[in-house]
């Protein structure tokens, strides 16, 4: 190539950073065919100069000094693959402000101040792009922005935590408890050691936010996704689930009808013959449905180093494409579309619910005129024996009903006496 | 919008076509967001301009004359929905040579001639895009040139046909025989009265090649692909693969080790837990396999007019991007991996053997020191009675073989007399 290759400044050189590098380095040859151009990686800031490093780079490629790399006119591109809110945010404000375009692997920043870097960068001229952030290495962001660009999406609905899939699969698989399963996942290095923005769904959450505002063209903030985790989820959920022909994951699910609009993680019972039913361990998969095309579903590995790298330099790939063509900051598509968050009784679905009753004449009598009175039908009812002698486990599967209608069905058997304790309800998703 | 709007001439007003027209339509608003222009359909190249039409159309807009479409500078963009070889390829040839874009769903073509239209396209400085001549719907062929383009595609399997996968699916469901599920297929319109090209997998093989040219960066043509079709597949197949844990489908499989490559379409057996193994009835799935990200796949309507018609104005969105870049013609990256066809010695799976054989002692000992002999082993063995009182019917699934092994085994049990007939044999796809 006769052309000087396009320099990349790389902030962090962790597992993923260190994915980033390899592929640079040894795909340099199709790199070039692709794009026309070499790339070559001028910088990279790391927190310690001194330590060990997994994977061989020049040591005088590295520097603990931010302004290296953002004041340096030589660098034309910024991968962040650091994490992080702060001074992460800071640092790729003031990259697109010098001009810089901008490849980031950073779901918690873009979630939420992905509209502060994408108003910048268009100012600027420059290019974000951040397909890593959400499910790794699934192209699910190029998908909703160029796929389906012709199309209206009306729902996405997703798998796309790994370690909480991961644990709620063996829990169905083997009937472990939640806590055993998260030990596990902790051992084999799919849980962190403070696993709670996982378990609890922020970091589902974080990627909901992501994929609503850019597949409904909304502008949907963190604040708006109602969030559950699945800390609360026992072994029986899943038997019973499974009884029932249902499969229990922690979905995230972004509904529009019109200007109204739903955002939701939570676990949830899905069909056996839901797309989603089947991914399992810690894969991710995103089902994405359109007014035109129907259902669609994306599937893949939803985190590692080598997949989350292969998302970040494909998007390096096309900044650096755009930069040949003159045409960064583009892609941008600012949030063209009303919003209104739906209220508990916009909010329309399926709901399996489990209690725990005394086992006497006539409980599940009562139990049916609660939802008869306030207008909710029943698909499905399974009772069995309870625990001990004097109790009966009922599981019930509601038809379609508002969320609002269903509130008022627990708050009511909350007060029946023969009710012992709601042992848990769901959101049933799909088939209906 | 104070531009005028990008004007395309449409090729062909059948299904596909009256989608564009009525996407184009109702989806103006959004269109004009996502590019910044607004779309307007010129002209529209039919056959008989009094023929009535599904979609409401200004009837100045009808033409039966090629030339005031290919010929009309106001023109930017050329839609083709019209099908066939030619004169179709003529038209888009002379269309690319006037420096207009092309989009096209038209897989025959693209699969014999896709390498000369993308060549003109390429000297012109024009776009061809051609996303819905491959799985309808679903935008593989973006995420096989941006999402995985930092990765090295090894291996892409597919279930491209949705004809096929219907009539497979109805198969293994009702234990209905190919012709009845086929019957079936075209009483619903989802097969066509001469059935061939689908049936006997030319309609894959044309998607592969497609594919396979895509993904590996490698020339390659359609009679390169080996084909076998389903019409061989009888209901005992699916009965007895689904007793050993698999489903059938007819898959296309494009693989590589370096520059040595496969691609063939055939009938294989999936284990049940592979991604594909859960794709039925008219849905269409890809596979793609990648040295950095791994196992992913992209699932969706494989036909249909407005799942293909989202394709097409998505590609319409792309090219009226790159025309206000000025960056039309660049995305097209001309193959640059050298390549060789694999040799039988060289293609390696497992296999599943169904024969007919004597009930008599000895015979599975005779077949057994086949396999031997020929370095073939097996990994499972099932005998049942055959229909007749001196049958018996053996089902054998290989480990890995090479292709020439398993053929020189076919041969040599044609020869035994014990066996009465070799009822059929498949390639089990994954699960290796």
């Amino acid at each position: 190539m006769a052309e000087e290759p396009i320099r990349v400044g790389l902030m962090g050189l962790g597992t993923v950073g260190s994915g980033v590098v390899r592929l640079i380095e040894d795909h340099q040859n199709d790199l070039c065919h692709q794009t026309g151009q070499g790339v070559s990686i001028e910088k990279i800031l790391v927190r310690d100069r001194q330590k060990e490093r997994k994977v061989a780079v020049d040591p005088s490629l590295l520097t603990e000094r931010p302004e290296e790399i953002l004041k340096n006119d030589r660098i034309d591109l910024i991968v962040e693959v650091m994490g992080g809110i702060e001074p992460t945010r800071s640092y790729l404000r003031e990259a697109l402000e010098n001009g810089k375009h901008v490849v980031t692997a950073n779901k918690d920043l873009m979630a939420l101040h992905g509209a502060e870097l994408l108003s910048v960068a268009a100012r600027k001229g420059c290019d974000v792009f951040y397909e890593a952030s959400v499910a790794g290495g699934i192209p699910i962001l190029r998908a909703l922005a160029e796929g389906f660009s012709s199309d209206r999406i009306t729902k996405m609905v997703g798998i796309v935590n790994g370690t909480t899939n991961y644990i709620l699969t063996e829990m169905a698989r083997k009937g472990t408890p939640f806590q055993s399963a998260l030990a596990r996942a902790q051992e084999l290095g799919y849980a962190e050691s403070d696993p709670t923005s996982d378990v609890e769904g922020m970091d589902a959450a974080r990627k909901m936010a992501i994929l609503a505002t850019l597949g409904f063209h909304m502008d949907l903030s963190l604040d708006e996704v109602t969030v559950r985790g699945i800390s609360g989820v026992t072994p029986e959920d899943l038997r019973f689930a499974a009884q029932l022909g249902y499969v229990l994951k922690l979905v995230g699910i972004a509904a529009r009808n019109g200007e109204k609009v739903e955002v939701v993680v939570e676990p949830a019972l899905l069909p056996q013959a839901h797309p989603l039913a089947a991914v399992d361990g810690v894969y991710n998969a995103v089902c994405v449905y359109g007014e035109a095309v129907g259902e669609t579903m994306f599937y893949g590995p939803g985190a590692g180093a080598m997949p989350t790298a292969t998302a970040v330099v494909s998007d390096l790939v096309t900044v650096v494409k755009n930069m040949r063509l003159g045409g960064n900051g583009r892609a941008i598509v600012a949030p063209y579309r009303e919003k209104r968050v739906k209220g508990a009784d916009e909010i329309f679905a399926k709901y399996f619910l489990r209690l725990r009753v005394e086992d006497e004449a006539g409980v599940l009598a009562k139990l049916t005129l609660i939802f008869a009175e306030a207008g909710v039908s029943l698909e499905k009812v399974l009772q069995e024996p309870g625990c001990s002698g004097d109790e009966a486990e009922i599981v019930l599967v509601t038809h379609t009903a508002s969320r609002d209608r269903l509130d008022e069905v627990l708050l009511r058997m909350e007060e029946l006496p023969a009710v012992r304790r709601i042992m848990s309800h769901y959101r049933v998703e799909g088939g209906e």
